[in-house]
């Protein structure tokens, strides 16, 4: 028997995690948990750590220590660059997560990427540890996962085009005028996927879709007018890929995180799975595609236009995005402030280099004061 | 600049014939025709000639020899076996290609492979002719290019199952009453491709789907309950290929032979070409996929059955079929006859083995005669 590749996961007890250890059970053969960490569900995190027995265990939340556990925010960066792990599954959400892609890659391991804040922000420090390290990240959203399945044999300088499918959220046949008036409910009910709070408001604004523009402009070395998003609302087409001579791939399947994160794991190869259901074309008939509603949903051209500026301006967007998705989950904006907060955050903080660390801390530190001084009621 | 490989179109002056052509001439760089040959269309045939100046042209149709052309049936060996030849595309229609195809792979040549007639009949001769003159086969019916396409780069034990879409063809809708009476117009009105007549009727009768399910038995030697077909009127995605994973991937275009000629050229490579439209899956929206009405298109069943049976039962079918579909095109049988004439000779007629030449065109005749013989009015 090979012998069997380590996995840490960052944020176990998140949708993601729960969801990769549900896909290790049943590739034990290949894979065994080597480390797992979580926020603050200790409870959660203890009854996983009894069932796949990792060889360390971290919780982020220091008040909630407990014995023979990592603790703090150190935790991540310890997990993702233990020895025994030869694959970080980083399913932490938001910026929270980067330091440990930068610290995986730097020590030459995989990085299966459901964090996209990472590229989002740091794209240019992870590409150069990356390089530095001898790391590699793949990724694990399900539309940049269903890219590199569809790229993957095939030379790069092959590919024309990408097209990123969006469902479209819960708000796609809105009015602006209701949308204006959105609840923190009616943004909570995704049609075709279920996922945690933030990533869910993010697909209802788009900006999601934005943050996976950005993230495919790293992950497949693409530029920004390569890259096109179209509405889809079934779900089930996880993106195109357009080659030089004019032929389309695309990647389908049920609306479920079990194949990406399982091929984050297996790249360039596949192993057999039950976890998807068999591919029924007829069940899923029929499958439309639509423009986007660009008025109706102004983050997504926001977080392109922060992509194309480069520098800090990725990490503004999306640190200027958190929080304003935050303070609408604690019902002090409303819904169309979400947008509003991105753009004046773009317009009014100065734009920098993005080659250090530090310079990427403050931007998003300034934004998050920005957002929260001005937005906030 | 890389040596232009040399290509031989077998049916120059048919529907992909003139594709191939079209697609060449954008090609130069890399292609050259080496020759060309027709069956009958001697002034098309010239045009392309004066134009392409190939080192050899062939017309089958003996009574119209013309000066510095082959002539007579084994015109298409020959231009098939040529020194200067690297690639020969059959597009030659029926049981006819076949001494051209396993001569090519005799000689080490690529296939690029229109006449699936073929693959159906000698689906044994040319795999042992593939493996004893070193030459492979490369599909050029959009169906299995695109199975190749999605597969390429990938290992073939990846692969768990293929779904080739079928456009239904014109009777998709009709009741079993009224295609029983169904016409030549009828049948020769196809919703999304045009073809030539008699690959039309096949489309119209679902026995072409046959012809491809036995056809990628062979290319991809995957059993016959591995091959699925569905009902996919508006021929937008080509194919299906579920891997081992659960994974899904498609490829997708307008419906056009430009690319999987180009194709079969290039692979595993692709070339930046313009012979298809960009992509917009907005303007092919909804894409529709249906059950296959077995009741009303009993050749497809027949079809794998007699893929299933093996030996010489899928020549059978062929033959039955192409004279079948000749009388319905003279007027001399209705359409629900075609599928009748192949169940009768497939039920009546003695199965043997295909592992020679002669069986192949001992069982082709046999099948012709017994369908001539038996439904002629």
């Amino acid at each position: 028997m090979a012998t069997r590749r380590g996995v840490a996961i960052l944020g176990s007890t998140g949708s993601i995690g729960t969801t990769a250890l549900r896909v290790l059970d049943r590739q034990r053969e290949r894979f065994r948990v080597a480390a797992l960490t979580a926020f603050s569900n200790a409870s959660l995190l203890a009854e996983q750590a009894a069932l796949h027995a990792p060889s360390y265990v971290g919780l982020v939340h220091d008040e909630l220590e407990r014995e023979g556990w990592g603790s703090g925010s150190g935790t991540l960066v310890e997990a993702a660059t233990r020895e025994d792990v030869d694959i970080v599954l980083n399913a932490v959400v938001g910026a929270a997560g980067l330091d440990a892609t930068l610290a995986a890659l730097e020590c030459g391991k995989r990085v299966a990427l459901a964090n996209k804040e990472t590229l989002v922000m740091g794209g240019e420090l992870v590409t150069t540890a990356c390089a530095r390290g001898g790391g590699e990240i793949v990724p694990v959203d399900s539309e940049h996962s269903a890219i590199l399945q569809c790229i993957t044999g095939k030379g790069s300088a092959e590919v024309r085009r990408v097209v990123l499918t969006a469902s479209g959220g819960p708000f796609r046949t809105w009015s602006a005028e209701r949308l204006e008036r959105a609840t923190v409910a009616d943004a909570l009910q995704h049609p075709t996927w279920r996922m945690g709070r933030k990533i869910t408001v993010d697909s209802a604004t788009l900006a999601n879709k934005a943050l996976e523009v950005i993230e495919a402009h790293y992950l497949f070395g693409l530029p920004y007018d390569r890259i096109e998003v179209v509405v889809h609302p079934q779900s089930v087409v996880h993106s195109f890929v357009e080659f030089v001579d004019g032929s389309v791939l695309a990647q389908l399947g049920v609306p479920s995180m079990e194949l990406p994160v399982l091929y984050a794991l297996t790249h360039p190869e596949r192993l057999p799975d039950t976890g998807v259901p068999p591919f029924d074309p007829v069940e899923m008939s029929p499958l439309t595609f639509e423009r986007v509603h660009d008025e109706l949903f102004p983050a997504l051209r926001l977080g392109i236009r922060a992509g194309r500026e480069g520098g800090t301006a990725p990490a503004v967007f999306n640190a200027a995005n958190e929080e304003a998705v935050a303070l609408f989950l604690d019902g002090r904006i409303r819904f169309g402030d979400i947008a509003r907060a991105i753009a004046s955050a773009l317009d009014e903080l100065p734009q920098r280099s993005a080659s250090t660390r530090e310079a990427l801390r403050e931007a998003d530190e300034q934004a998050r004061k920005f957002v929260r001084e001005r937005f906030r009621c």
